[in-house]
């Protein structure tokens, strides 16, 4: 009761101060402008019955970051000018930590892999400026969770003392405006070891990101340990030390659940599969064809030989396998970039045609068919990329999710067509355009998808463009897409933060902010030197954006300031 | 005598056999390709009386690379498939080191500092491939540690056996087609610790480069402690801990120096100094002047009020007491930029010039006299951009090396005027390109000099076009540069390497190879790969180029391949 009546009195007395952290953006926030500190005594108080370990344990992170990894305010001065209004000011002693509603209490890792439209995620927090107890509650462990990275984006240091100057802040029932909020990796151009993987998800979770998008294995190399086809990692990995091992699969999909991300496995078929031929060479066309453009996007050319009875099997047998295996409710089966010369040139496929009596695209049918109801045999819903929809005439689920990838300009005509899609347009959100031509022999070529997609491009991107009103659900989210052709560990932090964590405040706070002003990069460009500024303390090597000169004076690097 | 007789030998019996290390690529090399072990008891044998400490600490360095941070051959296998073959092979007990000629022996760091012109860095290597010893000869101790970077690059490893495939060897002579080898770095717009620099100092001497250009203060920031006038980091730095003491100066120019590296400091005027306005702010015009568009190139504006006598004896005294202390036969005074504007505006500067009569370009000459003959008491050859011989009529020394960055079609009209020059320009060598816009407010904006600039691009400069042969004499050689508004500690590895490494071959190789042809991107590309892995080995966080896949199928990546 209490806390309620308070809420109710801050709001009514509260109008929206600028805030210069916070990221993504509450999208319900009210506060003001006093400063408080956090008593050095500060506690959570948790009062949960039979509070779930990984519940606590992110608690526990919470406090330790509270201690450990707090910027100074990025101000002239850092925030040395506020010294003595900082050691006046109230002490906060303890965030009261509760669970309100009548589900049921389970883990986070739990909450973080249901369907997408059964995830809870919504927190309130109310931290009063006169020091009385603060309080977080959610109806749900994952809501919790996201409320615990709100607070601790909240704190600043100066000379050891924790202070936030936004108090005092109550937010509403803060919700995702999407629930797919996601980063894709692709570890098979290069490799990255799990330790990389690990401080990724710590970088997500800290932006409140939900997906993991693991483009797991392609034609150059096979990373994955499969139990029932071993030969697949043995003989299309790097080197046996690049190899995920199932065990290190689990650590990674449990790793990631209980920073409240979902881990959606992709294994790209029937194209990008040439890998495969090492083990298995009467699987795969056109491998290693020469020149690899007429046969593939990049090389090297090999693509699964669908019309064979004998590679179904196989392909539904490793999906089942590895899908078996995973939590998520999601798993990918690609499709992008199938190859038509690649089997018109291929003997055995045109046999096999010719047999049965089909044309390329309703073998095409039959396959697809057969991955997906592997993955419905696990319980899972498929996704596939656009070509699926878009370039071929397939039957496919209204299940399937599909993401949108060649252009921003596809996803009208994707969901006009009744499929649920995910927002990775790469002419907003890839993150490896503009590094250059990669390819060798091309000494003035540039990317294919010039030029570099900035953090601000990123932001500007309207997830609901070209849609009706009614078709709105059918957007779940989107995500920005690390491919790996010039990304490596060297590199990994650098190319995607804080650009990927764009994306993420676009699908949290949605088309507007609190204040109920479209999302603006002028007023974004503060917060994301903030949450940048924080990464790096947390390990995450994110790039500057500007000077730090810039960073500590808003705005006034601005084209016309 | 035997040496000898070996040498000429080989070179009678040997072609040129491609190898797919060695980075530079030497200027004269024949060799084979025969496998030969290093010895578990290899040594290095130095012949040297009295040889200066620093030779035998890069020795002691280069035997523990060998034992430490080689790298296993980019093949598929990475070498496996050649065990029996290595196992079988002779191997290397020792090299012996020696210098021949008259010279005065003296140690690295004084010949890695001696004028352009003095410069020593020839040397010559034979490794026979009988395993009888191999030998490194030069006439000073700057080319012996040259020498040593290429014994290095030689070697691979596989199961902790060092081997080499590309024996007999034998280089002869190898000495670099120009002097000036260099890398800019600026730690003003974002501040790099004195750690990165020395990581990038052995980046740099990994691929013989000669110089470092340190832009090391600009209008963001001062983080140079100078002795005489403490108030200009103490101010200007943008924290306590973002100072260069005078003792990191000396650690760094030393460190640097050892690794026959030359450190160029630059201190820009009279542009680019808005940050000594904290300081001195009646030193300076048009501080933080809006819109800051009309009165510098980026924010904040700034200049130094090179008509006052209080500055011009301000300047002189902080130049002559910065460049007392380098032991560098020169000192760069930038001069870029020079906004005009800025002056018009400035009623001190307005006041000024009537009073003394002179127009602007006039007080800047006098300016620009008291700054270079400040140099020349310190005995230091002054380094500017190209501005000040381009875009204003100055008389300055012949003495002057002139620095070219707006375009590379500037470099004939500069050495037309008799200049020496060093070619830095941006639409070859600046690694900031391509990254976006970093003023603030801009969605959709490029970066100033989109696109990004390729190793490849880098690699195709002809230091020489436009020139005639007679001018050639006049290009001292050129650089790569980082300018830091989107740098910052995070990202300098993976922005400058190993694309850094392509101006290093450019100017030590020249315009073409020991096999007579020109240099060539495709050539090259098996060569960039290697030496990038052996930085990342050496812990230099050089990137990708390609996919795994593809550095170890040489060619198999190339457009039509």
């Amino acid at each position: 009761m209490l806390r309620t009546r308070g809420c109710r009195l801050i709001t009514l007395l509260l109008a929206f101060h600028v805030v210069s952290c916070l990221w993504p953006m509450p999208r319900s926030l009210t506060n003001g402008s006093d400063f408080l500190r956090l008593s050095s005594g500060f506690s959570f108080s948790v009062s949960i019955a039979e509070a779930p370990a990984d519940l606590l344990e992110a608690i526990d992170r919470t406090s330790s970051a509270l201690q450990s990894t707090l910027i100074e305010r990025l101000v002239v001065g850092r925030g040395a000018a506020d010294s003595d209004t900082i050691n006046n000011a109230p002490t906060l002693s303890s965030l009261e930590v509760s669970l309100t509603g009548n589900l049921p209490v389970r883990p986070v890792s739990e909450e973080a892999v249901l369907p997408l439209e059964e995830r809870q995620e919504s927190y309130s927090l109310l931290v009063p400026s006169d020091g009385s107890a603060a309080s977080l509650v959610a109806n749900s462990t994952l809501g919790i969770l996201r409320g615990l990275a709100t607070f601790e984006q909240m704190w600043y240091v100066l000379d050891e003392t924790a202070y936030t100057n936004i108090v005092p802040l109550s937010i509403e029932g803060d919700a995702p405006a999407y629930p797919y909020r996601g980063f894709m990796l692709d570890t098979a151009r290069n490799f990255f070891p799990v330790s990389d993987i690990k401080r990724t998800l710590d970088a997500m979770s800290f932006v409140k990101m939900s997906t993991l998008h693991w483009h797991v294995v392609d034609s150059q190399s096979f990373p994955l340990e499969v139990a029932e086809y071993p030969e697949l990692s043995e003989m299309g990995a790097y080197s046996s030390s690049q190899v995920y091992s199932m065990t290190d699969v689990n650590d990674i999909v449990s790793y990631a659940a209980k920073r409240g991300i979902d881990v959606l496995m992709e294994i790209d078929v029937p194209g990008h599969t040439d890998i495969i031929s090492l083990a298995h060479p009467s699987f795969i066309a056109c491998s290693e064809a020469s020149p690899w453009q007429k046969f593939a996007a990049e090389p090297p050319s090999g693509q699964l030989r669908l019309t064979s009875r004998a590679v179904i099997d196989f392909t539904t047998g490793l999906l089942g396998a590895v899908a078996r295996r995973l939590p998520s409710a999601y798993f990918s089966t690609g499709g992008d970039e199938v190859n038509t010369a690649c089997y018109m040139g291929d003997l055995q496929t045109q046999a096999d045609l010719a047999a049965s009596g089909m044309t390329l695209e309703e073998a095409l049918d039959v396959f697809v068919h057969a991955t997906q109801d592997a993955l419905a045999d696990e319980g899972k819903a498929p996704v596939v990329w656009e070509e699926m929809v878009l370039a071929h005439n397939l039957t496919l689920s209204k299940e399937t999710v599909v993401m949108v990838w060649i252009s921003s300009e596809h996803a009208a005509e994707i969901v006009k067509r009744d499929f649920r899609i995910v927002q990775a347009p790469s002419d907003y959100f890839y993150l490896d355009c503009g590094g250059g031509q990669w390819l060798g022999n091309d000494p003035s070529g540039t990317s294919w998808c010039d030029p570099y997609k900035t953090w601000q491009k990123a932001y500007t991107f309207n997830p609901l463009a070209d849609l009706t009103p009614d078709q709105h659900p059918l957007v779940l989210g989107g995500q920005q897409c690390l491919w790996a052709e010039q990304a490596s560990p060297e590199n990994l932090d650098s190319i995607v933060w804080p650009r990927a964590a764009s994306s993420a405040e676009v699908f949290w706070t949605g088309s507007t902010g609190p204040d109920g002003r479209p999302l603006d990069v002028n007023e974004a460009l503060p917060r994301m030197h903030d949450v940048r500024y924080r990464l790096v303390k947390k390990g995450v090597r994110a790039i500057a954006l500007q000077p730090e000169w810039c960073a500590v004076r808003p705005f006034q690097c601005n084209i016309n300031a």
